[in-house]
């Protein structure tokens, strides 16, 4: 049983999430326009099933705006080193605010160098990084977004957590919608070992190991121990690969000196990086990609579909924009009261 | 029991094996050049363990430059998309040559631009990317290399190969040695299902599906069906990700239209993409991912040790080149008759 479960579930438009998110983060001093973007990026995490990525950030980002961990109104300062090479200091920044002005930059120098990277360094969360990718891709750029996060990963034959989830987004333009790939590197999210060990459920094996490096099916050792990658080995070279690219190309901190994204009172030491490559427009290649992600899509069998990374996200997106995106209604009530009486 | 314990092994120094290749390859046409530039990559592959990718390829790659299907002495041709993006057309010559050719002018190019890439068509198979991505790291370099294959892995839910193997390359320099990532994005290589197979054993779940797109663990219906992707439908993600990027930066083929690294008839279709960014070189971020790097080799439990990628196929290198390179007997004949009876 999920949060949602034991909760109870209130049904709410996009817009009325924006709207009190908005609301919230001003109260707690982040400009409008700061709040918007902030929202924006919060409500796609609940629209796309993210919930984790959603309304549940507000109360640990109105508090780090509280305690001016995190800033808003600060113009993030940009610096180059060549010309397809940028880096952005967020000074301490919202997450996405920070993250759009890179991507603004980055597509600019994409365009003209045929490749480029902006590293940001000194922004809060970037949420999820979907939207990201999918601007970008919507632009006609092949768009890759790498960030790292609070060390929750065990490397594969260790026992502590010293990786970060590190997920990995891949946008890429089609004749139709794009490919759109967000995925941690972890085999799952901590939230969810948090909710099997509340419903004291099982896990299965794969998701975590104990306080001594052992694969464990219990969720109570799970919470104590760390989150395993995903994919055994292969999983952790490449989290631990983008733990020192991000961190190395942005200089921020390395495993289990990466903060900020979690707690409320301590400056971000994450990393962010964008790539973006202009995607090319040659009709005959378009054709190609579209003709090979149908042959995909009807690969399927009796017991159930191929799907192009990206199509189930759309879809739930789809029906939420219309239906309603259904929200765990204590921390509806926690970000009301927020928005009313604050803290 | 795989081909070395069947036939008998051969214990061959690298310099012998190395001296073999370009025989081989000079007897089939190819310029003495070309020809060590390809042993040298065979070799490494025998060298880091990965016989998939060493003296075994030599019977196909001798056969395609009879058949004129790959050229040796030809000159790639450099094309320039903007200041930090380069496309060769590798003419058919041999992965290697033209790889090198490419990741000449990538580095020149990143040096000045902080960020490059180089999209490679119309060349021959690359080989294990471990040794071009640490070429890059030694050369003060952040290097990713993709590179696309045959059709052998199935889509996540799906019942036919139609996504290569796609591996991932990556190479950061540190203090001490690079971190060397190369793994490809399919759960075991095809060689080892039909190892299996040969022996008569059943595979472990998780490797391959049969003909209905079930999982299996017999691995005669594994070498009827197709390969599983590493981690599930994240692994497919990022396979598939990795096929499309390539394919659309390179104007290479997609899915099952990708030919010519395992056959001895037809034009490569594949594609390669290598990207470079220089490295920071502030001690104080390079003495930060030293002491990270340290305190994650200590994190190892008395089962067994935290490696760093690239540590395992470093040692294993180091002690081949002392103490020499076990060869499947029957492998080391059939190439020695190639080069002095030819086919």
């Amino acid at each position: 049983m999920n949060d949602q479960d034991r909760h109870g579930t209130v049904v709410v438009s996009s817009r009325c999430e924006f709207d009190l998110i908005v609301d919230v983060l001003e109260k707690h001093g982040a400009t409008n326009n700061d709040a918007q973007l902030q929202a924006t990026i919060l409500v796609e995490g609940d629209l796309r099933g993210q919930h984790s990525h959603g309304l549940r950030r507000v109360p640990v980002l109105a508090k780090r705006l509280k305690n001016k961990v995190t800033a808003s109104g600060v113009e993030p300062v940009v610096s180059y080193a060549g010309s397809a090479r940028a880096h952005v200091d967020g000074r301490h920044g919202l997450g996405p605010v920070v993250a759009k002005h890179a991507i603004d930059t980055l597509l600019v120098t994409a365009k003209s160098a045929g490749i480029a990277m902006v590293s940001v360094a000194n922004s809060g969360h970037v949420g999820m990084l979907a939207p990201y990718v999918e601007r970008m891709a919507d632009e006609g750029f092949i768009g890759l977004a790498l960030t790292t996060s609070e060390a929750l990963v065990a490397p594969w034959g260790g026992t502590r957590a010293m990786v970060g989830t590190n997920p990995i987004g891949i946008g890429i333009p089609t004749e139709g919608a794009p490919l759109v790939v967000d995925m941690s590197t972890a085999a799952v999210s901590a939230g969810k070992i948090l909710d099997y060990a509340a419903r004291g459920q099982d896990i299965p094996l794969g998701w975590a190991v104990d306080n001594y490096g052992n694969q464990t099916t219990s969720s109570v050792e799970a919470s104590q121990g760390a989150i395993a990658p995903f994919g055994g080995p292969k999983g952790y070279a490449l989290g631990l690969a983008i733990e020192i690219l991000v961190g190395l190309t942005t200089a921020s901190s390395l495993g289990r000196e990466v903060h900020g994204t979690l707690d409320t009172d301590t400056f971000s030491t994450k990393g962010d990086l964008f790539i973006a490559i202009p995607s090319p427009e040659s009709p005959s290649i378009l054709n190609g990609l579209t003709t090979y992600l149908e042959q995909l899509r009807s690969e399927g069998t009796e017991h159930g579909s191929v799907l192009i990374p990206g199509d189930r996200a759309r879809k739930l997106r789809e029906e939420r924009m219309k239906d309603g995106i259904p929200l765990d209604k204590q921390l509806w009530k926690q970000i009301t009261d927020l928005a009313t009486i604050g803290e």
